[in-house]
């Protein structure tokens, strides 16, 4: 079928933390789930995972959802009628990479901050805050934020930072939502509890199919009423599954075996940026790596970052996504390892000397 | 998680045909499916299961959908500019039980048309065609069916009416959709062709999670080109998923292992049906079970549908959905045994009897 | 500009009352208006005319809209969320008429009774009532009814009848929406006050361009915070506008001139009526003329409704709407009088005569 | 009615260019407007104004709708599907001052450029563009313009930063629309015909109820294709009026009497400008007042603006609108002379002194 065309899939691949594939525990996980007809909130496995990101992130319920998309556009929805207005970080994932959901689904007008490596202060927060103004003008719903912050790094809101955010949102009744598709990434990283960093966001959100290596799934989190309503909007926009505890088991065997091991992604992406600072041409600051992304320039190396990547995963069996504009972005996750990164850096360093 | 509630199972679930479980042998398809990134099209068994539905319903593409109301919401989305109008059954899934996702999603307009056992004929949709009427008139679109009719009871659609409805739809510039959720249901008891079925549709989609038994997923097929579009809502929607191989295989082997068998479904439904008419006060046309739906009335028993559902499944552990004002439905599926049935009916002539 | 072509303008024009051309009285009070800048709700002359509509509808509030189909669609987007429904009788205005301004605008689901002359019961509205059914089940929000109902002939709602459908409603908890375009026709022809006809809607509107004989605009009337929700869309939507007391200056004038009148134009349409009766072949029933709409067929003739109605306009300058499948339509308004009705009778028989 | 509250009228009334009132001329010119049904393109004078406006523009077709917001609105409906992006200058009056209308209505995204004086260059549009991400990464489809720039301060855009623009958006395969609330303003001070400056533009449109001095309505122009377009959004958002020629004649008659005379208004922005930058604690600079617009701060006052504004009012009848954060817009038009001008200095420096 032309529409789905497959690519050879890489050695080593750094493409994202998406691409993992389940680990053996995993499969049997899934193969051995109990199942029920989850769009009735029967599946047993399905009510557990939701169970245990709730308490993971302080939250009185969940919900499961078939991506971290959904996630983020079922919060919207619920938020904001159509016509309001959500404040992001300039490059926040649902601006870029979700076709344009909150302004198709939700009819939400979206109003940018341009922060620092995807965050902003409660001041640069208090700065777009609209003085109410008629009934033309903009209204304002929810303040959205990102931790970890793919597009600034993969790096980690200080706590602080988004109490700060949260304290201006409230003074202005606005809601604060918490897109935490690699919140778990900030937690290993930083010690701080999941929870904490959730606590002052009405709703929140975890991947598993990111850095805890499952095959497909998000659960969001929020007060009873929200989650009541979230549901509606699970059925509306095709969410609703049914033995879906089958993904779901996943999902409840990555919180018990999969999380604390990011702490061994983060130390790769570390160790992978240092050895490309030592690779001429090649631009990062290892100092700037919070946990697995690493973002690094090719410009000074003569080649484009397609060019770069065509070679890498052509000649070398690596891949490493261009991103436009000389900028490339490597993720490590659980199916690589540190001999991987070492020989990926060796890559790295034959692509530049050609 | 209080939003979750599990209730018993019941020994006996005629609830729907979606409740069915996993068999071991699908278990195994799931536990062993080989794996890649879905969203960039590189999982070889979503792949496959692509290829497979394709070529079952005779189109260049498909599509693999997390539920099938995705897939109509999808198909819709498509085919429909916000303000124009489907034409459907008075009784089809998608006003009933899909959230409003025509209107909420696609901006659509419904018109129905009361037609018998949820089918309609060419004429009785040249009747409802709008004559063109300046620009403030509303823009006809599409026509979307359902095969088997799922509130007409599980009627099969002629072939000959489809192709009759198809020709009225093209005369007029329509595009027709088809709701095959459980299409194969038609194919195996008619013996036609799921192809054949869907020849006059310009998109179709088959469910995986109802009579053929998988835990998740519709697959929805069409011209490439329709595919192509298909695949930006899908991610719109949240749809997208990582490696959903996982929950494709159990497609790809249903496929292989579940479509004949549904014949003993139909054949269980119409013993239930047989069985149901022999009991004083339960109203039922053994002679309009076309495949595996037998809607009851329960109002010459003196119970309400409500208090029937209820004693069968307390006294008896058999589950039966009420439907409103007096009428069941039971739908048979694999996890239902013709023993099954035999308890059921007694079951419901026990209840009748008090 | 070819976009906009000029017709010429029919001796006798019945083809609906939206044609009336201001009187001069009217054009003078235009001329004279009071005005501000209605945006910011400092025209005077629009504050007045909400004024008397708010009285006339007894109601809280009102505003001033630039259509009645604006009037419609800002009800519905107050009233209804994105996906719920609002039941109308099949052939409501705003099914046919406003671009598939519901589903496009509010996300709005219709579902459709099939009442009679446009009317329905609070039997028939219970008959659709929907049970909750869980989150994917379809949500009712509102019911709309349009009084006189356009396509059901002119016909005027029995106010007992409103009364019922209105209990109904509340009973579920749906709020009553009324279309009231040519709600004084109601008004003048059965002698019911507007604020009776009003009083169980929980909105309601009238239009200023047909039997009032004003250029442009309606005005919709409901509790102050309803209106307050108005004035969002009204800026939303496009309809604020600035000293639109030029134009509302015209319905004050026409509430104080020409809602008597009306009178005239419902004899007008018996008048009509009775002529028509008595021509061979043209299919009417008099006793159904409650105010100034004529719908008859001409299949009796020998001539299509499209030849029938350009013969008239051609040979006799007397131009009646041909409205599909043998239909025509004429309605008669103030710039139509009695002679001219006498005319248009023998024009029509001087056409079917041929 | 309580929901509209009328406020004394100032004196002198710098808040807008929309609150001018139709001159005596101008009401001649609506008291004896021919008529027609503007619905059916059959009103005269709404027909001459299309024509006039297309011809201004150099359009093949035009349509007049009740607002500006509306020209907008529909302009953006037309040319993005929902999810799709429209790029704007961060400071566009469709993000701050139309209730959120392209994500309501056309389920747009908005991306925001940080330009200077609500303008930007061919290098900033093209810094913004968007490399084709796969299905999930967000579509751009149209670039959108203000000229003048209202929150740039009345700001001209240069004609080749225009065409600048719209050939990077050419060359990307976006469409060109240009904001022409204030073209006119443009116009007379650069002495470059309309034409010229919405040559480049695949959407064009003027406000009739600004600078112009009508009570209602705007003009949006394009191609024959895209006006028919838009003519199905006007019925649909309710902008489809009847005899609207009572209010295109104002529109006539100020195309043909009030263009010229907006040098005025200009002369006396600049008077005004440089009254205020001799009043200490003012900040302005005359030097950017391009036309009939002039911001300026008061912080250095000791006052803020709300409380300059309303002393303002009070003691001297001049009201000129505060905009939050220490900064007030004065507004020049037709019902402001020169000697206003020379009054409204007096007034500030008055109100600064205490």
């Amino acid at each position: 079928m032309a529409a789905n065309s497959v690519t050879a899939t890489p050695r080593i691949d750094l493409y994202s933390d998406t691409v993992t594939r389940p680990t053996p525990g995993m499969r049997k996980a899934i193969a051995e789930a109990e199942v029920g007809n989850e769009q009735a909130r029967e599946d047993p496995t399905v009510n557990r995972l939701c169970e245990m990101v709730a308490e993971l992130l302080g939250k009185e319920a969940a919900i499961f959802l078939p991506s971290g998309t959904m996630c983020n556009e079922i919060a919207y929805r619920v938020w904001v009628d159509h016509g309001e207005e959500i404040v992001l970080e300039e490059n926040s994932h649902a601006l870029h990479y979700e076709t344009g959901g909150p302004a198709a689904l939700s009819g939400a007008m979206c109003r940018t901050i341009r922060g620092k490596r995807g965050m902003f202060t409660g001041t640069e927060l208090e700065a777009v805050i609209r003085v109410p103004h008629g009934w033309h003008g903009q209204r304002q719903r929810l303040v959205s934020i990102e931790n970890t912050a793919n597009l600034g790094g993969g790096a980690i809101w200080p706590l602080e930072q988004i109490e700060d955010v949260a304290a201006v949102a409230r003074k202005h009744g606005l809601k604060l939502h918490l897109d935490g598709a690699r919140l778990l990434n900030a937690v290993v990283a930083s010690g701080i509890p999941a929870s904490a960093y959730a606590a002052s966001a009405d709703s929140a959100w975890i991947d598993l199919s990111k850095g805890l290596g499952c095959p497909v799934g998000g659960v969001l989190a929020g007060s009873r009423d929200f989650i009541e309503q979230a549901w509606r909007f699970k059925h509306q926009f095709g969410g609703a599954m049914r033995q879906a505890g089958i993904i779901a088991a996943a999902g409840v065997y990555a919180l018990e075996n999969h999380v604390e091991r990011m702490a061994e992604d983060h130390a790769n992406a570390r160790l992978l940026a240092e050895g490309l600072a030592g690779i001429k041409g090649i631009g990062i600051n290892p100092n700037e790596i919070d946990t697995n992304m690493v973002y690094f320039t090719v410009g000074g190396t003569g080649l484009t970052e397609q060019e770069f990547a065509r070679r890498l995963l052509a000649d070398h069996g690596v891949r490493i996504g261009p991103q436009g504009k000389d900028l490339m972005r490597a993720v490590t996750h659980l199916d690589v390892s540190r001999a991987d990164i070492e020989e990926a850096i060796r890559a790295c360093a034959a692509v530049v000397k050609g």
